[in-house]
């Protein structure tokens, strides 16, 4: 590991290329889009390495994102956020070189796209199979066929297709919970999808949540996948079965800074404004990530690792194996895997790999 | 409210004044020095504010932010972290021309210091008077004493007194509960303070959580108060009796994507990158924040708020009252007072004044 002196996530490249090429194989084996969602890593460079597997469709959590990327020579992008329409105006610049594709709720967005685009974009119609997050019910049949009548009289939408994000697999316990949620949108979507009338014959259903993407194997009846997190994975991923812990191609790196022996503790320079507050619970223990062993090439995965059990504004507590004490003094580094590395990764804005060379967020961290 | 398009951290100045007007009438009342902390603001203009009341020494929460103030004229610096030895050579460039207060743990960090200073520091221990956080425990006098004579004995580094953070009132439940850890952090530190021989005269005892500064009314036995969320509070300091909702200084304005009114629930854009993912939980819900009716000089409490009550990475599920539906579009900004501001702050990065004037963190975000 190259000299820091402060909290620093560092990214091994090797295992986020092996994450990439798994989910090509596997959009390719159901002959499915892969456009993955950038949300994760915000970075030009990891872009390219997608871009070097022959990508060059990407979805964006945000219109900001969008003329981030866009600068770079992405000119392909769903905007997989619902439309505010504040933005219309950087989004009427975006589409006028650019293939943009929005996504909408309701009918509201719909007038107000015919009235206010300059030029012609894409359009998803957001779908919720039973996440309850955003999006329009897919049992709400008749609402969705007035809104895809609706944008095939616009000459400014084009209509692309369904959106949905099943966020509910994030709350399960098992993969076959993962499995049956996945099935339940794709029977839901489809169902939904041949009950219409007036759709476009190269109709599309986008679908995206890690996990299931992660987990499920048949994406036939699926035309398009928009996974973000499997460039980076996290615990929470492994947890939920969609990875293994040495599938984890980010970790921040910590100095101690305080050892208590007495309750097995130590206390590293590493805390919310760093991994975030994001955590799982396990046999009742808050949990803010894992402990690794860093190496001259990253990271290695030890047997007994240590846990944060405990984050303020700056400061994290591990709760960790004895030997820890005589491996670690203040000052030492230690590996820590995050819980959400989406997070993760938007808090620190840069990633450093073993060569010492560093991954930057555009002008630092992008905020939607 | 001048034109905004997107999640936008809004302040109002006048209310930060008051809070501030009040901390530093409370410590002049004990005869005590206040000397913020500014880990929660990290604005330079902020900073001014201080400056203007006659404030001219601060604590910070990292070196990296000790030389971004340093930069703009800030020389009196308490680096209210422990040492972490890997920044001795920045610590040093600050310590050449700037008073310098270093905070220590153990017996290591004596050694290291007086083997790798090249200016004169000040130095603090740190004591652990019940929070379990990090700290030398206030029972372990003859360690204490022992560091105490190794710091007398080197001429690198001048002793200034103990230092202490009961972050465990944030656990509590009732103002009474947080009086009673001010009174014992306040009765162990002096105790301590008084059982141990070879302190300099001007021995100092600065503690600094903000909800026992904001409730307690006796510093007199406190030589230095080191608050810092007080300049903004936030909606888990109004939920601990610290201040009122009306109190809190800044708020994310958050543009509306989706109303359900099935379900009582708005969609806003403002998630996790936002807001952070920090909650209270009240009645057996998870709370991320309250809605406020945004107005020309800022915002105002209303009688009947909604409740942030889910955080995806960009949006944010609100339970609102049923009038919401007649007063907001999708597109209408609503506010939202945070749960802990200086996260909240940390990820934003800047500040929108009433009259349209922001008030940006150095650089974007300072990470630790």
């Amino acid at each position: 590991m190259k000299s820091i002196t402060k909290p620093t996530l560092l990214i091994q490249p090797a295992i986020s290329h092996r994450n990439i090429q798994r989910m090509i194989q596997k959009a390719k084996d159901s002959n499915s889009e892969l456009r993955p969602h950038f949300k994760t890593h915000q970075s030009l460079a990891i872009g390219k390495w997608f871009k070097n597997y022959n990508i060059h469709k990407i979805a964006v959590s945000s219109v900001e994102m969008a003329e981030f990327f866009a600068k770079d020579g992405w000119n392909d992008i769903t905007i997989a956020f619902p439309l505010n329409p504040n933005e219309i105006t950087q989004i009427n610049r975006l589409a006028e070189e650019n293939q943009i594709h929005l996504t909408l709720l309701n009918e509201e967005s719909i007038h107000f796209l015919n009235h206010n685009l300059s030029n012609r974009v894409g359009v998803f119609i957001k779908i919720d199979t039973g996440y309850k997050g955003s999006g329009v019910s897919y049992n709400q049949e008749s609402f969705i066929q007035k809104m895809i009548d609706q944008i095939q009289e616009s000459k400014k939408m084009e209509l692309k297709g369904f959106i949905s994000h099943a966020g509910h697999t994030y709350k399960t316990s098992s993969k076959e919970e993962i499995l049956k949620i996945h099935q339940e949108e794709n029977t839901n979507l489809n169902k939904l999808k041949y009950s219409l009338g007036n759709l476009p014959p190269d109709f599309i259903l986008s679908t995206g949540d890690t996990p299931s993407c992660s987990i499920a194997e048949d994406f036939r009846t699926i035309d398009e996948m928009r996974p973000g997190n499997f460039v980076f994975y996290d615990v929470q991923q492994a947890e939920l079965g969609s990875c293994s812990l040495s599938d984890i191609a980010i970790c921040l790196a910590c100095p101690v800074i305080a050892k208590y022996k007495e309750r097995n503790e130590m206390v590293v320079h590493g805390g919310a404004i760093h991994f975030s507050k994001e955590f799982l619970i396990k046999d009742n223990q808050q949990i803010f990530g894992y402990t690794v062993e860093l190496t001259d090439s990253g990271w290695k995965i030890t047997e007994e690792n240590g846990i944060l059990t405990k984050l303020s504004q700056e400061h994290g507590t591990l709760k960790v194996p004895e030997y820890f004490f005589d491996k670690y003094d203040v000052g030492d580094f230690i590996g820590i895997l995050p819980i959400h590395s989406c997070l993760t990764a938007n808090l620190m804005g840069q990633y450093m790999d073993p060569g010492g060379y560093w991954y930057d967020h555009f002008a630092g961290t992008i905020k939607g």
